[in-house]
């Protein structure tokens, strides 16, 4: 007979669940709104309710479930306890705990981007290897360490937080986090707009980006396809940023595979040509054939990184 | 009774070799010549004739070891295999085989810096601790990643080269890699000295270390501890192209202490409190609290390493 688990990836404004087989199958998936009010308070029993509903519609016993995997947006150590999680307005939770009571079922947790790189690993991207590093390049930038099939949390649930390496002396500007000149500042989405931004600015050379009401991205990467030199410039100063930076986590690790993954990485194979030649010119000779890959899973790498949490 | 096992690390000069109980205390140490004559296709078998001697001297029978480990001046992957090792004149060596079928007994490997990473997180410097990166500051810049107390070897046993993140553009001189700008061109013994030497030729300032006849990194550790200001600015360069490394490596990991070794660590704490304000001023504030230690076991680190490996 068939056993299920269920994989959530609880984000600041909506809850994605999945109900999956054991085989890796998604059976079926589903949304909630994520309630922040009273400091979050409410989240946790939602998701348990919306588990017990599930597994009444299909007439599915706790004996026929092995567990619930949880992504949550904030540092989660190895025993799966969030240390805080600022878009959920959580302070300390031992979700294992909590939601174990509530749902009388086995938890576990992982930070929701190292789940969402373990999901890349088992059916996305990063399928056929053990050892991957995903990067993330969306609003912010963010990653996953998977070390041997396992997720590397580190001694605060801060590994992956590759976003915050430092890459350049020069940014004055502040990044979220509080530092000057973090890759987050010019390798996600925003940080590649404004790089364009600014490079306009600086110059009066003609561009097809000169006529783009809101540049983002998108429309960066969209004008590179045509040979547009600014737009490449930009490319290439995002390029040249990043590889770097894989570069110093490749000695670190050394990945099989980069599994490329986030909004940014919607322009498709473009963008791992500009990370993939700076990367391999000042990468360590013992790391210079690790290979890039796009994430496939989109959204959904969260829900399966968080199955995958409890299969095992 | 007693079971013990072997910790062999194999140097392209010596091969350090210990006899250690499943408690971990040493019971002996010894040391044979590294014979690299002939593509080094004696050093196995000298291994494993060292330790057939040993265990007759000390009427210790098969059935009382529970194995071999060993380190090896080379990247090794996670399933024991050497893919090369250039002191030792080896190609790919299947060395879990090789040596298992000399001696008969359960052989265990892995690259010497991350199996003195281990060791000093068994029994030196990192105890207490189970995400440990150990920094290794001596001719060159080695390293070893320790993740909730096992070593990542990485896809092709190159996790751990961390003296290979390049951490400047304006350097054109090149590293032993073939890259420019590498850590361990700024941070080994060689390094400093180098800093100092260059330092000392661009300015006409007044300085100890214009004494000095063959400056080294001990030299210059020196000269910062009675206060000279040329020494300190090289000691200032240090820490900041080795803090902001250790932030990069932070964010990746997230170890919960650095543990400074290597001929350079014999300077003592001064080096950390040089390492540790560059790497608070550009670290992610979720691995703000690292702690850093100095390395305790010396040269011994890699038999304890390697007899960890076995123990388990």
């Amino acid at each position: 007979m068939s056993k299920y688990c269920f994989g959530i990836d609880i984000g600041g404004t909506t809850v994605k669940c999945g109900l999956f087989d054991t085989d890796g199958n998604m059976v079926e998936n589903w949304e909630i709104v994520t309630q922040t009010e009273d400091k979050g308070s409410h989240i946790l029993s939602d998701v348990a309710e919306t588990i017990a509903a599930k597994m009444r519609e299909k007439s599915i016993g706790k004996g026929d479930i092995v567990g619930v995997g949880v992504g949550i947006p904030g540092p989660v150590n190895a025993k799966g306890e969030v240390l805080c999680a600022v878009n959920l307005h959580w302070d300390y939770v031992n979700i294992v705990d909590v939601l174990g009571k509530l749902t009388g079922l086995t938890i576990k947790a992982g930070n929701d981007a190292n789940v969402a790189a373990l999901g890349e690993v088992w059916k996305g991207g990063g399928v056929g290897y053990k050892n991957v590093v995903m990067v993330t390049l969306g609003t912010g930038v963010g990653g996953g360490v998977i070390s041997d099939g396992h997720i590397i949390a580190g001694a605060n649930g801060g590994a992956g937080e590759i976003g915050h390496i430092h890459v350049d002396d020069e940014i004055d500007a502040a990044c979220n986090c509080g530092n000057c000149g973090c890759l987050e500042q010019v390798a996600s989405a925003t940080g590649i707009a404004k790089l364009a931004v600014d490079k306009l600015k600086e110059t009066d050379e003609p561009s097809l980006l000169r006529g783009v009401q809101n540049i983002s991205a998108k429309s960066v990467f969209d004008a590179v396809k045509t040979g547009d030199q600014l737009a490449i410039d930009v490319a290439e100063r995002f390029g040249k940023y990043l590889g770097k930076a894989l570069a110093a986590i490749a000695v670190t690790v050394d990945p099989e595979v980069f599994v490329i993954g986030g909004g940014v990485s919607k322009a498709g194979s473009v963008i791992i040509d500009y990370i993939e030649i700076y990367y391999r010119q000042y990468v360590f000779k013992g790391s210079l054939h690790t290979k890039f890959a796009l994430a496939k899973l989109g959204n959904d790498a969260g829900i399966y990184g968080a199955a995958k949490l409890v299969i095992g």
